[in-house]
């Protein structure tokens, strides 16, 4: 094998691990969390009721390009660090493109996602702090899965409050956070007030949304008398900042081989992943030092970056949250029960949103779910790799940028996020091989009655 | 960082991945198989109507020390492998050891376990041959969804028959197995004479037997009009000769730092990790080159090595296989039905077994299973990983050991094989973590009953 021969997978060492991540708050105009009872921006003994103090500060830094990643937390990244950058050469062959493909692949850790990555992250500092604990929210389970590991590891108690329907359909998910000694509870529960009022109000709600497990869970953290605070898996500005090793581990390694990505692919549903990915291409772009074409590929059961408004609104269903100005459905959009859990929400990362208005993520395509199950069981059969149903996103648009090259005859290089693995999804896999997957769109309707409920600010 | 401190995880490059199985048949005293109605060595011809001819050939090679793996395999070996060499050194710490202790770890691919390293080879070897397909069993899943994966990326038909009681219990590995392609078939199924003969026989044997699922697999096979031949995921000295990549890497990716195990651990079921993990530390016990200390480690519910006779047993219930020299528990024995589905098998590799018996293995213990689920819940919240049952075997010798070393202050090297991941066996983990998993162990009775139906040859 020639030295310069890009290898299958591309592994950083140690050494070559960031010691920092990179903050595009810095780079960007960034607009402030505002609080929604006087529309004044959000300060950070506000934020610091709600969030450890450090994450606080994280989460309104709009200074430091690089944040140094606490030593603690970069020795837990080398349990499952570097996730390896693949070149997709069976997938090329198969698609019978010049297309280069790579992905970063971050499903390697028993969360199965990349949402370890802030988990861990969240959870030192809540230690650090000398928190007894943290309270979230899970939809799918893999980020209630992650920051059970994550409090697992530093001793933290942890209350996860999971979409009822999830907890019904995924007993595995609850036990696997209980192995690694999370509370979990379905939601909406009796346990708070959030919940009991939206139990009492209709019975209808009792299988569960995010937005009120995220209501439930803000309450939990400020009623406990400061022994805990709440921890979120996305959306916010501090998760793609820590989400942004994901991006850096996969400019080095590319750089290795002298290569550089001309797309790149990341799925968006609160937009840690495709905020994570992007991070120092992003970089190069907003110096002017490069210029690769993004792509945010959402579910059209949940297009809020393609049929939203950007405009300040709630991140949660029961408006207990700070606005936070994105690209947004309205916070009490319902989308249909679709597979892909983890991109059902009904906005997106602030971060994610600006980039989109100001023109640096070039494209949001929204994609229908019977053609992402379509990519993803391809992928698995060429990659080897069971893909999860968010992932496959990513996986439905690198194909048909790959499958353009095969046409213009052009050898782009592309590159997409491989978030997670689809080992909890295999009832969606069953549905889609039956052939009984469906496409639930919303309509314009419901699209329209949705969005009259943001506030104007 | 020092530059000889190891890492916590060691990965091979491409260039240093094997090039060639190590076949420890070459080095020892290897009993042949027999033709149970003759009772003569089972010659190439016999069991080329039951294996592609190369792997028959492989099966009786006595001759290579090393048999070079092909192009193709060693390609799709680059989609997973080399598989992390992990310093478990959270895990030291948690035990607060003076041992060294690391783990080789298989689980990174979507079958969850090493046994896509056989599953590959023999599927190429049906490919290059011109076979149309391959049949084969599972219990748990693993090998079936190995196999699966191997044949869909050879564009081979797969028929698996699936042990039925895991086929009900875990209808999300079925899913997984039709993903990649397989046709999966509950066993006993009235599709072949042995499943319909024992179907009629009693209704008590519906929920199946790994050894009752391999007569049928071996049957539909032999039936094809020799389109198809059968696989086996484990016991066969063909499945320890590719399962070699397992040890070879682990022993490349030690030398890079100058470490060498004075254990090795490796939970045994049919023998197939054990065999592999060992390969070439063995070679070197065998060559007086060093002088590791073995451990093969079983369940108490299924005691092959620790409680069974050596002697040439049939590999399957239906008495269809031509016989095999090992420990053997009986083939009717019926395990109880705990949650290492992979350990559950009344023999042992003829190769394991000989090496036992000879001395080489210098130990086999049994452990019971709330021991090991013990061991699993600990190793998860250290290391991260959700390890499979049957690891978790060899987790908990391994603990056991390094605390030997904590009473005693030798700094022991200490190497055991992590097999794979534990994602389809939550419902164990459930039973673990709520009380309710019990140590179901075979009576003395039984025992001496299962054995008295082992042939005297």
């Amino acid at each position: 094998m020639n030295k310069r021969e890009v290898p299958y997978k591309i592994f950083l060492t140690e050494n070559e691990m960031p010691k920092a991540w990179y903050n595009v708050c810095a780079d960007i105009k960034c607009d402030p969390l505002l609080n929604p009872a006087t529309h004044e921006p959000a300060k950070q003994e506000e934020l610091e009721a709600v969030f450890s103090s450090e994450c606080a500060r994280q989460e309104l830094n709009r200074r430091d390009d690089y944040i140094e990643i606490p030593a603690a937390v970069r020795d837990f990244y080398k349990m499952y660090r570097p996730s390896p950058l693949v070149r997709a050469y069976c997938l090329e062959k198969y698609l019978d493109t010049p297309a280069k493909i790579y992905y970063k692949f971050e499903g390697n850790n028993t969360s199965g996602s990349h949402k370890l990555n802030s988990a861990i992250a969240q959870a030192y500092y809540a230690k650090e702090q000398g928190l007894k604990g943290l309270t979230t929210e899970t939809g799918a389970g893999q980020w209630g899965t992650a920051l059970a590991m994550a409090c697992g590891y530093f001793g933290l108690d942890l209350t996860v409050y999971m979409v009822r329907c999830s907890y019904e359909q995924k007993p595995q998910r609850k036990t696997l956070m209980t192995t690694y000694g999370a509370n979990v509870i379905a939601s909406p529960s009796e346990t708070t007030e959030a919940g009991r009022r939206i139990l009492a109000a209709s019975p209808d709600y009792r299988s569960g949304s995010l937005g009120t497990a995220i209501s439930e869970a803000v309450e939990a953290a400020v009623t406990s008398g400061g022994e805990r605070r709440y921890s979120l898996g996305s959306v916010l500005n501090q998760v793609v900042l820590h989400q942004s090793v994901i991006g850096i581990e996969s400019k080095r390694a590319m750089e290795k081989y002298d290569e550089y990505p001309d797309i790149i692919i990341g799925c968006a549903g609160g937009g840690s992943n495709l905020g994570g990915l992007m991070s120092e291409f992003m970089r190069d772009r907003l110096k002017g030092k490069a210029k690769p074409y993004f792509i945010a590929v959402e579910p059209m059961s949940c297009p809020s970056l393609t049929k939203g408004v950007f405009a300040y609104d709630f991140c949660d269903t029961g408006k207990v949250t700070p606005l936070a100005k994105m690209y947004t459905l309205g916070s009490g959009f319902v989308p249909a029960p679709t597979h892909a859990g983890g991109l059902r929400y009904h906005g997106m990362s602030p971060v994610i949103s600006r980039l989109y208005h100001d023109g640096y993520i070039d494209e949001a395509r929204a994609v229908s779910q019977t053609d992402v199950f379509d990519a993803a069981v391809r992928f698995a059969r060429v990659e080897g790799i069971l893909p999860a149903p968010e992932s496959s996103h990513a996986i439905k648009v690198a194909i048909d940028e790959a499958l353009k090259c095969k046409e213009t005859g052009k050898r782009k290089t592309i590159l997409f996020g491989l978030t997670g693995t689809g080992y909890f999804d295999l009832y969606a896999y069953e549905r889609f091989l039956q052939g009984s997957m469906t496409d639930a769109l919303p309509t314009n309707e419901a699209l329209e009655r949705s969005e009259s409920d943001v506030p104007v600010v």
